[in-house]
């Protein structure tokens, strides 16, 4: 990809995508937004991270971008395509932060005219707090992106989304198909806020806070969560997660009936396993 | 307690007694070491975190402490006692780092002599690494400390051991019975360490690095973990462990079974709880 400043159009100003017109208007790109909050647009008109927005559908600011990034729920987006994806210019390349793709991405690409792409891309990255108030775009430094091209996607779409990826600051882009990221996605992101739901679930003490050591309070960062969007996700990916978490309850109980069981080996061969595992995990991230 | 520099002798000069002796130094107290490493020995020699230390039972070491604290295997420390616990002098107070009291405090205070009090500590606070050579006093800022006396405790020892709690630096010192001790460490600590490692178990993908946000890497860095220590930690509060792994599967398993059936409703009003439980704790830690 060539150094040219972008027009880029980000659609659903929250944390996400003020945080992408965060690193983006930092790189010297124009940043438009259209938003559903005019709050949203004069914090981030205040802050300087955007040169123009609107709470209106605005043919001219969505004709003249090269590059529209959507932050919205799911259904939202699909709706927005349905609605407005004729208004994008040919040569148009979109893209997304969705977290699941399976359900989304081959109705986006159907609904788009001729001549404009769509791309669809993961950042693996985040925080517990919401609104462009909080945007800020540290958190893509050693964090992971994913391109997810379908069979319907250009070389040089993907190409595009992988630029903007290290325009955005990740430290690790990368390529999964559809069907791999929806499976990746339910192990590594989706159980994992489910454990941490589940876990604050178990106890109603709220004296636990004097109590707790760094472990509980790492494993239940995500607790914080927002239902609306993540039980659309849950929903959208349904299949993978169940089998996701069942195959970690079956390791739960392997490891819960060895305890129960005075079982020392089985106990002691899966945290070898484990720390063996996670070490090689922070090793290959230099973490 | 008064700010007179005492004697204190840490017995197993590991990742939590160098971190003890690195902050009682630090406090301007005479730090003494019985640990079976003079590899240990000479580096906290050299670091200045130690006045002296030996691999033998130095029966001098041993009289002369103020305070001892055992930061060792549980079955080591009660083997430790039941050999030399007689050569403590009269006064003399004894505290520990042992991460279970049930199957340890009675039978320690029962192996003592009259005149030498044992009384139970929980320091909340570690590093997934391990060795004298990681020891950081900084783990206690910021950390909870909790005294664990029984009825044979005098309230001049139980202050004895809140007052070094306060001089290591802990943030929050807390009361808990064995009982109430032994069943919260069994949900915030013991089954977060089950749910990390049962979560490397369920993948042996070695890619998962390239994709991973911060959700999976929180809630796995537990998963490194000295697996002769934790498993006997883990059989020495099997029946409380055993209860808070089932009580925390069967709200996964709600969770699962609302997802799987589209009951969006439980779903949502699971992760309602959990929002609100985690900024309640979160609010009263000011993190």
């Amino acid at each position: 990809m060539t150094n040219e400043r972008k027009t880029i159009l980000i659609i659903g100003l929250g944390l996400m995508g003020g945080s992408y017109a965060m690193a983006l208007k930092r790189k010297g790109h124009t940043v438009n937004c259209i938003t559903l909050s005019q709050t949203s647009i004069d914090y981030a008109l205040s802050q300087g991270i955007i040169d123009r927005g609107t709470t209106e559908i605005d043919e001219e600011l969505i004709h003249s971008c090269d590059i529209a990034v959507f932050a919205l729920y799911p259904h939202v987006f699909t709706e927005w395509i349905e609605r407005y994806g004729s208004k994008f210019k040919e040569g148009a390349v979109i893209t997304d932060v969705t977290g699941v793709k399976g359900e989304i991405v081959e109705k986006i690409q159907s609904m788009l005219p001729e001549g404009v792409e769509f791309i669809a891309a993961h950042p693996m990255a985040g925080r517990e707090s919401s609104g462009v108030e909080n945007a800020d775009d540290r958190v893509f430094k050693n964090a992971n992106y994913i391109v997810v091209p379908t069979e319907k996607n250009t070389e040089k779409a993907i190409k595009i989304c992988e630029w903007l990826g290290r325009e955005l600051g990740f430290e690790r882009i990368s390529r999964l198909s559809v069907d791999e990221h929806d499976k990746m996605i339910a192990f590594l992101s989706q159980l994992t806020h489910c454990i941490a739901v589940s876990l604050m679930c178990a106890s109603d003490d709220e004296n636990i806070y004097k109590y707790t050591g760094d472990s509980f309070r790492d494993l239940t960062r995500i607790a914080k969560i927002n239902e609306t969007m993540w039980c659309e996700l849950f929903s959208l990916n349904k299949a993978n997660l169940l089998a996701e978490i069942d195959a970690f309850s079956e390791q739960l109980q392997r490891l819960r009936n060895a305890i129960g069981s005075d079982d020392g080996e089985t106990v002691k061969d899966m945290m070898r396993r484990s720390t063996l595992r996670r070490g090689y995990f922070d090793k290959e991230r230099g973490v």
